[in-house]
């Protein structure tokens, strides 16, 4: 849990953010910077009302700075900072606000350190990105070359920042925010931090969610509850406005048991990046469990999301792609009669490769996919119908599944499917979902 | 080759893009409609100055649109026109042009016939859907429920589409486009259309492409040269603006060979869209030839991207990826011995490894990885350093590779480069650069 914010003098602040470079107006570049500031302002506890997009033009950007100043407390600028002609966002400020630019000692010594550095020539035009603004607060940049800055016009703050998100995020998150807090809590918007707690959530829809959340949704104030669709599972974020972590803590858990315990079965954890290949990883490593993999349609989509996780390889024991049906036999040793009567996409094809890629790496847990991803269908198999298979302990059984979408939606979904089968396959029995409700397919072995 | 444009009376139109929903402004949506709509409109000879993103608020959105009105000849704007209260897109329009709202009477069929369809009931809500300005050109939503519309305030011609971003882009390419160059033909902008071609190269930065097109680059009218950093590859887009698409081959064809025989070696193909996996199955298919791939710390990456390409169950046979080391001997055969010796992060375990599987799968090529992905490293070898094995026809070789970054940058690196590197290893003889010059490291077998 961390996060800051304010509540004002006369409501909250209002802000806005303007990125500036013409090829985010071109559609070359996508305006990822507007996004990622809007979440780090509403933390500081400012209401972002506008995002601007304007190209590298004194006219143009001395316009868009104007409107801002009239209309916003906040205004963060980000882009055109670079050492090209092109790049003219200094001037322009330099013209709005009527001040001169002028050389930062620190800044010119940064620039100057680089290219020593790097044993590369010192050029004139980098040495236009160690200019600010008179009298503004000079922003270090710690990962590249243009200084940033934080001025005052009329009773508005701008922070410029440079506009390549590395450069832009590490100055924000070590010298902006605070310099941003330090001119609220100066204008009387007492700061009072947000906490947030991140739960995820799998095999259930963002819209089911919603619904089974709805009256906690509609009467919230603070907690507040948001559902967002991350890719391949849900997420919900419950935030607080709090002024420590304890007070926090003591808002936020009953509402998340709550929320946990009316989404049983679904939940698989905690943490605001987590993904379901995480959870399984995590859940396999604390059980001391292996794991093999046999993937026919999804064909790489599970492992490459398990292999992604660090410290996957004390997990993931083998791989096996048989992609063309006889490869099923060849590799894994399923029995050609068995494929050729149940066919390739079947259940019995799962739990025999499920069987079979666990016993050849001596793993303790198998787990098999088998599908139809199209665009043609197989087997006189519809595209989207397929089967997971699972090893676990004395047991191997199969789930059916159905997926909806082009070929790579199908694949994506499956292996999601696929993922969450497995986490509930190897719930530690004293957990609530370690009883095992998908365990109703046929079980043999 | 593909596009409109215009060259207009006074220079070209100006246009902006007004993209409107409050969850662009939270941080949880990326504005990714503005630049689709960008490149569409610079398609279609439109200057595109300014993106805006703003709330669902009735008098923000008014003094946006006063504001785009009196600076823009052309204004796009996409979001707020779903069933609930928040959107009040449709009810500021209003405001701000000073017409009324009007049922329209097709659209109003479209909302019923989904509800009919769809079995649920028709609530007044969604009734609002199918309203759309008086008096202006009604735009239909063949795949989701609210209209769009166009009409003029001034000069500026005003285009509304709705938000969700496949509605949007079905409206813009079915009915938008049109509506646009038949308005911008009746101000005088005499359209000429805009033909590209999309070259793809790999094994080469994007830097390193615009370096050695430097002079091509800067000297550039018409056509114009761009150079766009893919994922794994480098695209070049020329572009021209003529009355036919036989006039546009001519202009385009020669600088197209030009820019192919200062990048030789590195040119992969041509098409929009095209990526290096999708090239790959091409060329082997093409040559009736099948595939087997090992990959050990790419883990996934390389069979997910081939499996992604449809018509791959036609070239892939067999993917195995023995992820931990004592599976290289156990499942694809290589010596304990040899391993012991030479390490799970060496040439020979990447040449045995393509042996291994190609053999496995009685496939005619095999292509294998093994490297370092971190975060720890291996054997005494550091992160990011590994090896790509070949095996094609009677020689089986590989190449030392290295790549920088995180573990999944490095794993991503690393199976661009080994997709790359089968590419040429699979040339038809015919090509220039079927002499394979990669060719250089040990052969064995």
């Amino acid at each position: 849990m961390s996060g800051h914010g304010t509540s004002g003098p006369i409501g909250r602040p209002r802000g806005e953010i303007i990125a500036v470079g013409t090829e985010l107006l071109t559609g070359q570049t996508l305006n990822t910077n507007a996004a990622w500031l809007s979440r780090r302002l509403a933390e500081a506890g400012v209401d972002v009302l506008f995002h601007t997009a304007v190209g590298d033009n004194l006219e143009r950007l001395q316009a868009t700075f104007s409107l801002a100043a009239g209309r916003s407390d906040v205004v963060v600028v980000t882009g055109g900072l670079g050492p090209t002609e092109d790049d003219v966002t200094r001037e322009a400020l330099a013209l709005f606000a009527g001040r001169p630019l002028v050389k930062d000692r620190a800044a010119l010594e940064n620039v100057r350190r680089f290219f020593a550095r790097t044993g590369r020539p010192l050029l004139p035009i980098n040495v236009r990105q160690a200019e600010v603004l008179l009298e503004s607060r000079v922003l270090p940049n710690d990962v590249g070359l243009a200084a940033g800055f934080a001025f005052d016009v009329g009773g508005t703050h701008f922070i410029v920042l440079p506009g390549p998100p590395r450069e832009m995020q590490v100055m924000f998150e070590r010298y902006a925010r605070s310099e941003l807090l330090a001119w609220l809590a100066g204008r009387g918007w007492t700061i009072q931090p947000l906490f947030h707690r991140f739960l995820h959530f799998a095999g259930i829809g963002e819209s089911a969610v919603a619904d089974r959340l709805a009256d906690l949704i509609r009467h919230q104030t603070d907690p507040t509850i948001a559902v967002y669709a991350e890719p391949g599972h849900v997420l919900v974020r419950l935030s607080t406005r709090r002024p420590d972590e304890r007070q926090a803590a003591e808002a936020l858990e009953p509402l998340m048991d709550a929320i946990v315990a009316r989404l049983k079965g679904h939940y698989f954890g905690e943490g605001e990046a987590l993904t379901l290949a995480e959870a399984v990883i995590g859940r396999l490593k604390g059980q001391g469990l292996t794991l093999a993999v046999a993937e026919s349609c999804t064909g790489g989509r599970i492992l490459d999301a398990l292999i992604a996780v660090p410290g996957a390889s004390a997990v993931v024991r083998l791989g096996v792609l048989p992609y063309q049906t006889p490869m099923k036999a060849a590799v894994l040793g399923l029995d050609a009669d068995g494929l050729a009567e149940h066919g390739a996409v079947s259940a019995w094809a799962a739990e025999a490769m499920a069987r079979a890629v666990r016993r050849l790496s001596a793993a303790e847990v198998g787990l098999a996919t088998t599908c139809v991803a199209g665009p043609e269908p197989q087997e006189g198999r519809p595209v989207g119908e397929g089967y997971i298979g699972l090893a676990v302990a004395d047991r191997v059984w199969s789930l059916a599944v159905r997926a909806d979408g082009d070929r790579n939606l199908i694949r994506q979904r499956i292996a999601d499917q696929a993922l969450f089968a497995l986490f509930r396959a190897v719930a530690p029995s004293s957990e609530p979902d370690g009883e095992n409700p998908d365990r109703k397919g046929e079980e043999r072995e």
